[in-house]
């Protein structure tokens, strides 16, 4: 028990120590200046306009209306690129090396790094798995219905947040994530197609576990991302992103052998079927999913989630710009719901209320807070 | 300027003081009881049914499309009912007299309070207008629309009780009432009639004028009677009823003596074109008037706002479970967004920050607080 020196409450150490992720997090933690939100508006115009980018080359890789090249192979390609995208950051970094700091590109420092991030094995896997299932439902299901399917994310993210990273959300946080997932549904009832039944769903019965597990694996694949970089937050991210996208490859890799095991040999021809346009694509996975660690260790999911509605929103106002269309009721009616939602979800009125006694007891390596 | 005995912090006097309607009912305001709670959820409950009945009411009123009876004469037998409901109602209470304390029948009791509540000649003349206007509103716009344009009457209020009521708002409870707005409008979307413009309202240029005096008239109305009713807070709310609507039936009055100049003498017989039905509805709307004053002194504008938002919301899934309709995607996102806006408009989260402060240093009758 400690008690505070301006209000003379006394507090359990416990429940103060017990909410911890890593130290070297909650120390960033609790620096929010200026430069924190700098990034944090870096990270969310970069990630506006890369998943903007995203329908116009989906829709321009597609021949047909479906894909001519193998799911998994696009998947490898990206890790690869990923792979790539994240040794030449690491070199450009480790040129910047001030005097006294060890090399990033020193063997040593690579082995820690590269023991202390095991855990990265488990996001890598799910993404892995996610990546496959994503173009397995935009083949077999109707866009409209995976998009209104893709909301349901948004909870299951801070549910799994809650469990995994001890987050504690307001209950004004809360209601402002259930207007995010209401405001994006009323955004796009009217692209629905004609005949869905009462709640816009038109699936059978045996979908509902597919459902389940399309919501599931990628929120789980972010929030354990998340915890596994923040939780060795003193590992340099360049190193993280080569390890997380290293596994990458590899799952993916596996993927193609097992691939190949079913359908001949003729999957182990990565290239085959690709275009100028699926190579853009690729590419653009790629920097999203570099950009997603910087979300993950330096915000949150809760921020990416955001990002993408924001996105979404900035496109469809550019398309109404550029191509002259009307904006609908409820375009309007749902960005002006998200907008709420956002500032109701960031705003400090609905921070949970004892975080700030969190912050004042906390202090830098104080011996008393040591467990 | 003074300390306040817990936190030391000092606090000027004049912007506690200057925020007051009157001493009683800031006396009333402090003492939240459960029994106030009590007497909200029996406001609420009694105006869903009454407000719930309302358009089955108009319905069975109408005949070939339109109304044989005049709108004026509707008005005044309305009033008629409220005053005699407000006699019955007056004399009921007299019988419960105590011991000591003044008959509320006594001629000095009911000349004092009518020197004193002479303000509730204004929202009378104000309903007198506003009644009209309805009718009208009713004849000459599509109802869909009309609904769509009484919806922004939440913010007019909210800024009336702002300006007149000095109430003030966190930004949670401007956002939740926003989210009201929304809500109510996400619902309706679908009962808009095809052809509507993006905006989803038809109205010509002309017609803006009308809505700005169709929307402020009888919001202004709602809070001017709020303020008349707890400016005078120790007057009994049966004495005031009584000259409310004796002032309504006047203006009312004047109103068929106005018409009969110019339609001619017909106008005087006030019973014209009335059936059992339009019986039933006067005494509804006589009912729903009576409630009003309550809430308006006891509750607030907000409260009946969202009560009624509530109502609209029973009917629908009354009319869903008894004729066996399916409920709309709009619905369910309307209703979530309604219910989630009601949370954060009366959440104590949500609650403008100085007020415990108010409440503490408020103590009845402490000399400091005279201004």
């Amino acid at each position: 028990m400690i008690e505070c020196s301006v209000c003379h409450s006394t507090l359990e150490l416990e429940t103060v120590g017990g909410k911890t992720v890593s130290r070297a997090y909650d120390r960033h933690r609790h620096q929010v200046s200026s430069k924190t939100r700098f990034l944090n508006v870096a990270l969310v115009v970069g990630d506006c306009i890369l998943v903007g980018l995203q329908p116009i080359l989906v829709y321009t890789t597609k021949v047909d209306g479906g894909f001519k090249f193998s799911p998994v192979s696009v998947n490898f390609l990206t890790e690869a690129v990923k792979v790539f995208l994240a040794i030449v950051m690491l070199l450009l970094q480790a040129r910047h090396k001030k005097v006294g700091e060890k090399s990033l590109l020193s063997f040593s420092t690579i082995a820690q790094a590269a023991r202390n991030n095991v855990l990265l094995a488990v996001p890598a896997f799910l993404y892995a798995i996610n990546n496959y299932l994503k173009f397995i439902m935009q083949l077999y299901f109707n866009p409209a219905t995976v998009k209104m399917l893709s909301n349901l994310k948004v909870f299951v993210i801070a549910l799994l947040l809650k469990i995994i990273m001890k987050r504690r959300f307001s209950i004004i946080q809360w209601e402002a994530l259930a207007l995010l997932l209401i405001g994006i549904s009323v955004n796009q009832l009217r692209s629905l197609p004609e005949g869905t039944s009462a709640l816009g769903l038109p699936v059978a019965t045996g979908a509902y576990l597919y459902t389940l597990i399309f919501v599931t694996v990628p929120s789980l694949a972010s929030v354990f991302n998340e915890y596994a970089l923040k939780s060795q937050y003193d590992t340099s991210i360049y190193h993280q992103n080569l390890f997380l996208y290293g596994y990458g490859a590899i799952f993916n890799f596996l993927g193609i052998v097992i691939t190949a095991m079913f359908k001949g040999p003729s999957s182990f021809d990565i290239l085959q079927g690709h275009s100028k346009a699926t190579m853009l694509l690729i590419c653009n996975n790629a920097a999203q999913g570099i950009l997603s660690s910087f979300f993950f260790k330096y915000a949150d999911t809760i921020l990416k989630k955001y990002s993408s509605t924001v996105a979404t929103i900035f496109t469809g106002l550019a398309s109404a710009a550029l191509f002259g269309h009307t904006l609908t009721m409820n375009f309007i009616l749902g960005i002006s719901i998200v907008f709420i939602s956002m500032h109701q979800f960031f705003s400090p009125l609905s921070k949970v209320k004892d975080e700030p006694k969190n912050i004042s007891l906390e202090s830098v390596d104080s011996p008393k807070n040591k467990r």
